[in-house]
């Protein structure tokens, strides 16, 4: 691993048995409290993705507006939230998933991205890649291109980039498990 | 108003009869599609609070986030996620409250404050002053000191601020309805 990768897995809390038994959960809530490591992810982002012509960045609800809205202000791009279902109060349209704990469904506005535009997609974690799924179909339904999604970690056990669907999107993680 | 409160207003979008029959609920998400007016908000917010040492930003979920982080990479602030119940991985200290549409719990993680730290809480609206009394109070719980709350936008007709318990706290919202 590089050295940001080492820097951002240091940080990272492991918290055992969260939200279920035999679960090991990556809180990244200690990595927010260091503005300096958050401008060092910021900046691996913008310089990983500087080869796309971005138009919109997506975030992907919680954790992906936290690291989602900064990236869109710092590319000064355009930033779209994914929502769980039943929270955009405008026209939406939804995909569901599978989730490592459940089914879920998400949801986008319907004029949150316009034909042909490239969008980047963020969020924290790469797990079994069931979100990023729902979230492309989201983007597709609406006449977007998915070029690219960035994650802070990635749990290459649960193999989610092998499941990505779209295998020209450009999945670009931090630190590896 | 003056002229931010005005583009913010002209940004934002009014959608009847969400979450329920008769209630016009202010949608924020143009907003989010223009980084220049994010830019104004974010200086906006900076110089209303140049008079405090704030320690911490806090960020209510979910709207909180896209508004409190990258406030947070701004001021160069840690920045604390306050969540629903049953989100945060590690130790939390909960408390209840009384929404507009119902009653939930908001959590905050136990090593999130150190005592007499100078905390700044952001979220979008400020409705009933309901869940601002509950981020206060999971605050003071933590041995906090809550010193200022933003917003971009206050339904003044539900009476929020005066509902807000601690007559100290500083609030400051830029589009007033």
């Amino acid at each position: 691993m590089n050295n940001l990768a080492e820097k951002l897995a240091a940080s990272i809390r492991d918290i055992k048995d969260f939200p279920k038994e035999g679960i090991v959960f990556k809180d990244i809530t200690p990595v927010l409290k260091n503005m300096a490591l958050i401008g060092e992810i910021m900046d691996f982002f913008t310089d990983k993705t500087r080869g796309f012509k971005i138009d919109k960045i997506v975030g992907i609800e919680s954790r992906g507006f936290i690291f989602g809205m900064p990236l869109a202000v710092k590319m000064n791009v355009p930033f779209i939230p994914i929502r769980k279902k039943g929270k955009l109060p405008a026209e939406t349209v939804s995909a569901s998933y599978t989730l490592e704990y459940g089914v879920s469904e998400l949801e986008i506005h319907k004029d949150a991205i316009s034909k042909g535009e490239n969008v980047l997609i963020v969020d924290d974690l790469l797990a079994t890649g069931g979100t990023i799924n729902a979230a492309e179909e989201l983007i597709v339904k609406l006449g977007g291109k998915p070029v690219c999604a960035v994650f802070l970690l990635e749990l290459s056990f649960l193999k989610g980039r092998e499941n990505i669907k779209n295998k020209k999107l450009e999945v670009i993680s931090i630190a590896k498990y």
